[in-house]
Protein backbone atom coordinates (compact mmCIF):
# COMPACT_ATOMS: atom_id res chain seq x y z
CA UNK A 1 0.00 0.00 0.00
CA UNK A 2 1.67 3.35 -1.02
CA UNK A 3 2.29 5.58 2.02
CA UNK A 4 -0.60 8.60 1.19
CA UNK A 5 1.32 11.85 2.44
CA UNK A 6 -0.93 13.88 4.82
CA UNK A 7 -2.78 16.69 3.56
CA UNK A 8 -0.29 20.31 3.22
CA UNK A 9 -2.77 22.88 2.52
CA UNK A 10 0.44 25.58 3.11
CA UNK A 11 1.90 23.86 0.15
CA UNK A 12 -1.33 23.68 -1.78
CA UNK A 13 -1.68 27.34 -1.35
CA UNK A 14 1.93 28.31 -1.88
CA UNK A 15 1.51 27.03 -5.73
CA UNK A 16 -1.79 28.62 -6.01
CA UNK A 17 -0.17 31.97 -5.28
CA UNK A 18 3.29 30.91 -7.53
CA UNK A 19 0.69 30.21 -10.45
CA UNK A 20 -0.90 33.09 -10.21
CA UNK A 21 1.67 35.69 -10.08
CA UNK A 22 3.79 33.61 -12.76
CA UNK A 23 0.38 33.56 -14.41
CA UNK A 24 -0.11 37.87 -14.14
CA UNK A 25 3.01 37.85 -16.01
CA UNK A 26 2.23 35.57 -18.54
CA UNK A 27 5.36 33.86 -17.82
CA UNK A 28 5.81 29.73 -19.04
CA UNK A 29 7.26 27.68 -16.00
CA UNK A 30 10.06 27.54 -17.96
CA UNK A 31 10.49 31.48 -17.79
CA UNK A 32 10.09 32.01 -13.70
CA UNK A 33 12.99 28.75 -13.30
CA UNK A 34 15.28 30.76 -15.17
CA UNK A 35 14.29 34.03 -13.75
CA UNK A 36 14.46 32.58 -10.16
CA UNK A 37 17.59 29.85 -11.13
CA UNK A 38 15.63 26.66 -10.12
CA UNK A 39 15.00 24.10 -12.25
CA UNK A 40 11.84 23.85 -14.07
CA UNK A 41 10.44 20.74 -12.43
CA UNK A 42 10.86 22.26 -9.24
CA UNK A 43 8.86 25.22 -10.59
CA UNK A 44 6.11 22.47 -11.42
CA UNK A 45 6.77 20.76 -8.54
CA UNK A 46 5.84 23.79 -6.40
CA UNK A 47 2.94 24.90 -8.12
CA UNK A 48 1.40 21.66 -7.41
CA UNK A 49 2.18 21.58 -3.84
CA UNK A 50 4.63 18.84 -3.92
CA UNK A 51 7.61 20.98 -2.20
CA UNK A 52 9.37 21.39 0.40
CA UNK A 53 10.35 25.23 0.00
CA UNK A 54 12.95 26.48 1.38
CA UNK A 55 13.34 30.43 2.57
CA UNK A 56 16.51 30.41 -0.14
CA UNK A 57 13.96 29.57 -3.27
CA UNK A 58 11.26 31.27 -1.29
CA UNK A 59 13.57 34.62 -1.92
CA UNK A 60 14.96 33.69 -5.03
CA UNK A 61 10.93 33.46 -6.68
CA UNK A 62 10.09 36.84 -4.79
CA UNK A 63 13.32 38.51 -6.25
CA UNK A 64 12.54 36.93 -9.72
CA UNK A 65 8.63 38.32 -9.40
CA UNK A 66 9.75 41.75 -8.08
CA UNK A 67 7.36 40.88 -4.50
CA UNK A 68 8.28 40.52 -1.10
CA UNK A 69 8.63 36.89 0.52
CA UNK A 70 5.17 37.77 2.57
CA UNK A 71 3.51 38.57 -0.99
CA UNK A 72 3.99 34.89 -1.80
CA UNK A 73 1.51 33.83 1.47
CA UNK B 1 40.99 29.84 4.82
CA UNK B 2 37.56 29.15 6.12
CA UNK B 3 34.69 29.80 3.23
CA UNK B 4 32.87 32.95 4.30
CA UNK B 5 29.01 32.76 3.31
CA UNK B 6 27.40 35.33 1.69
CA UNK B 7 24.77 37.54 3.05
CA UNK B 8 21.61 36.17 3.58
CA UNK B 9 19.27 39.04 5.04
CA UNK B 10 16.30 37.22 4.33
CA UNK B 11 17.72 34.89 6.92
CA UNK B 12 18.28 37.57 9.31
CA UNK B 13 14.94 39.23 8.65
CA UNK B 14 13.47 35.80 9.41
CA UNK B 15 15.57 35.44 12.49
CA UNK B 16 14.68 38.69 14.22
CA UNK B 17 10.41 38.14 13.34
CA UNK B 18 10.99 34.64 15.03
CA UNK B 19 12.91 36.27 17.73
CA UNK B 20 10.49 39.07 18.11
CA UNK B 21 7.18 36.97 18.23
CA UNK B 22 9.10 34.68 20.92
CA UNK B 23 9.50 37.34 23.01
CA UNK B 24 6.14 38.80 22.68
CA UNK B 25 5.34 35.85 24.20
CA UNK B 26 7.77 35.78 26.74
CA UNK B 27 8.71 32.31 25.94
CA UNK B 28 11.89 30.76 26.00
CA UNK B 29 13.36 28.93 23.21
CA UNK B 30 12.93 25.58 24.74
CA UNK B 31 9.61 26.65 24.87
CA UNK B 32 9.05 27.88 20.72
CA UNK B 33 10.75 24.32 19.97
CA UNK B 34 8.45 22.45 22.02
CA UNK B 35 5.46 24.12 20.48
CA UNK B 36 6.76 24.22 17.03
CA UNK B 37 8.08 20.25 17.32
CA UNK B 38 11.53 21.60 16.19
CA UNK B 39 14.67 20.81 18.26
CA UNK B 40 16.09 23.97 20.47
CA UNK B 41 18.74 24.27 18.60
CA UNK B 42 17.40 24.76 15.57
CA UNK B 43 15.24 27.48 17.06
CA UNK B 44 18.75 29.08 18.16
CA UNK B 45 19.93 28.67 14.59
CA UNK B 46 16.99 30.02 12.41
CA UNK B 47 17.29 33.23 15.15
CA UNK B 48 20.81 33.57 14.16
CA UNK B 49 20.04 33.25 10.73
CA UNK B 50 21.99 30.20 9.95
CA UNK B 51 19.09 28.00 8.74
CA UNK B 52 17.92 27.60 5.09
CA UNK B 53 14.25 27.42 6.86
CA UNK B 54 11.78 25.39 5.04
CA UNK B 55 7.58 26.16 4.48
CA UNK B 56 7.04 23.11 6.75
CA UNK B 57 9.08 24.42 9.51
CA UNK B 58 7.41 28.04 8.70
CA UNK B 59 3.99 26.46 8.98
CA UNK B 60 4.63 24.97 12.51
CA UNK B 61 6.14 28.18 13.75
CA UNK B 62 3.15 30.25 12.29
CA UNK B 63 0.83 27.34 14.08
CA UNK B 64 2.99 27.46 17.15
CA UNK B 65 2.68 31.55 17.28
CA UNK B 66 -1.15 31.27 16.57
CA UNK B 67 0.30 33.94 13.51
CA UNK B 68 0.09 33.34 9.55
CA UNK B 69 3.02 32.22 7.59
CA UNK B 70 3.34 35.76 5.96
CA UNK B 71 3.48 37.39 9.54
CA UNK B 72 6.85 35.68 9.58
CA UNK B 73 7.96 38.02 7.11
Amino acid sequence: MPKIAPPQPWRDALGTRVRELRAERQWSQETLAERADVHTTYVSGIERGRRNVSIDILHRLAVAFGVEIRDLF
